[in-house]
């Protein structure tokens, strides 16, 4: 994946996406001892970065392709980007959601003209009943994190935030399925002057960590983090790119999730996700090593059920 | 006040203040049937829009008074705008609070340099220990909201928001002490095309509904609402120009209240303070009236207690 690559799909799902905005805060800064830059994907159209991927990777499919629709299993943004977007270009979106669901998720994906078809709340299931419908209706399946197109678009995100900062050290960005910080590590890699990409990954999923560290994909053993978003693991297509580009990651604990989070909802004014804290939870909690540098941190959603806050 | 008054003001406290973005929600713009357009005074220095009137008074005095300092009685945003404003400025700030108010309000003062002065929780105390203030350093007293210049700063968030929107066909406020509701009020007479100015007000707090029925200013019997920066009274300087530029005052109730001020969480993903509802609430109440319109929306501040939340 090129630089012209990244240039290209930006260009491409323009129509499509918010460029959010970038948000500072004096005291975090303060705080850490550094600058840093908030990149606002909470303000993101359906709230979170994952619109980004989901446009370039459904305007990437040829006319056959889009006729027939898309397919993807997720409970989370992804599966309302996919729809949103889906919606956006006229093409149909078939979600597989385990019965489990929640309501308002399921819902949220209707409302944005997503189908939602129910499953046992098992990865076979979903994957079963998703390689049903490619069959039955020739539908394509979009992964939320293991698909080039979606990693470039949400490299998207970086490239923004280095076009208004581009000085900066780091960027950090949470992780999860990988493809935010591979796409992001692209960005910095191709857009950045010196900026080194680092990830946030809570104690309790660490398998970026122990990925990193092995030189291979290794698996989670519990999923018992706040961060919900972040309990899926890393993929073929986007290990490659973080092991290659990707500096370091860094492990925090759920209490310095909440603590991060309550920083930004309190000092920065907005709506954040759990996973979104981890980045800066990250960067609180090793501020030797990020002392007097320039940090973006991607906000990556603000998808919360307010009545569930840990604080 | 002229509309040169207002130039003036806004050109004086620009390198004190953000000027603050101004957000949409396609959902909202839906249930409303309207174009909705946040002005997000969350975002302002110290969380509300206080920062604005506290600048452009502490700016219009003389060097000498500067010398002597200020001083106001408030344990809300004023406090901190007045402490933050005059630490910017180099002008001591005198805070006097009542010693019930809670320690965080204390230590935001004492963190923007603000001298907080305790007495106890009556209106006579804080006005004794004022004047006693005024009395022995000379400090020159300034009111929350009924202060020509604090008025005129208030307004400079609508003169932005007509910047960015300028064909409003109303600006809706949240209505307490008035300063807010008359300088938006005048900057629509001045700046907008068209501009009507309605302030939401919470029922059980409701003085100024009453005051614009009877042509005089009436007080408060009740402060019984989550809508704790609107339990303050309208005063001689700010009520003539209530009565002369607003259209209207529609009275919401707290559960009205609470009810936007969720949406705005959830769908603008920002933080808000309960006040700052008030004014969709009343957007909300009354969608046949607002149906088709262009309407601002001053969200005032984001100030709130994390772990007190409505929902």
């Amino acid at each position: 994946m090129t630089k012209q690559d990244l240039i290209d799909c930006h260009e491409r799902i323009k129509p499509f996406i918010h460029i959010t905005p970038v948000l500072t805060s004096r005291l975090i800064n303060e705080m850490v001892g550094a600058q840093l830059y908030f990149k606002c994907e909470n303000f993101q159209r359906m709230g979170a970065f994952k619109m980004r991927g989901a446009a370039n990777a459904i305007m990437q499919l040829t006319a056959e392709q889009k006729k027939n629709g898309v397919v993807t299993h997720s409970s989370g943004n992804f599966a309302q980007a996919l729809s949103l977007a889906a919606q956006g270009l006229g093409v149909k979106a078939y979600i597989v959601m385990p019965n489990t669901a929640p309501q308002v998720k399921k819902d949220a994906v209707r409302g944005y003209g997503g189908m939602v078809i129910e499953c046992e709340p098992t990865l076979e299931a979903r994957e079963r009943e998703s390689k049903s419908i490619e069959d039955r209706y020739g539908a394509t399946f979009i992964h939320p994190s293991n698909d080039d197109q979606v990693i470039l678009g949400q490299g998207t995100a970086c490239v923004e935030l280095l076009e208004t900062q581009p000085d900066l050290d780091y960027v950090v960005t949470p992780v999860g399925g990988g493809g935010l910080i591979a796409g992001t590590a692209l960005a910095a890699h191709y857009f950045g002057k010196h900026c080194k990409t680092i990830g946030g990954e809570p104690l309790a999923c660490d398998d970026a960590y122990r990925s990193l560290m092995s030189g291979q994909i290794e698996t989670n053993e519990t999923a018992n983090t706040i961060a919900d978003g972040l309990k899926t693991q890393l993929g073929d297509r986007n290990f490659p790119l973080i092991l290659k580009y990707v500096d370091e990651i860094i492990r925090v604990t759920e209490e310095e999730i909440i603590v991060a989070m309550h920083l930004i909802w309190e000092r920065l004014k907005i709506v954040c996700e759990p996973s979104s804290a981890v980045a800066l939870a990250a960067v609180l909690q090793q501020k030797e090593k990020f002392a007097r540098k320039n940090i973006g941190i991607i906000i990556s959603g603000g998808n919360v059920d307010l009545s569930q806050l840990p604080f």
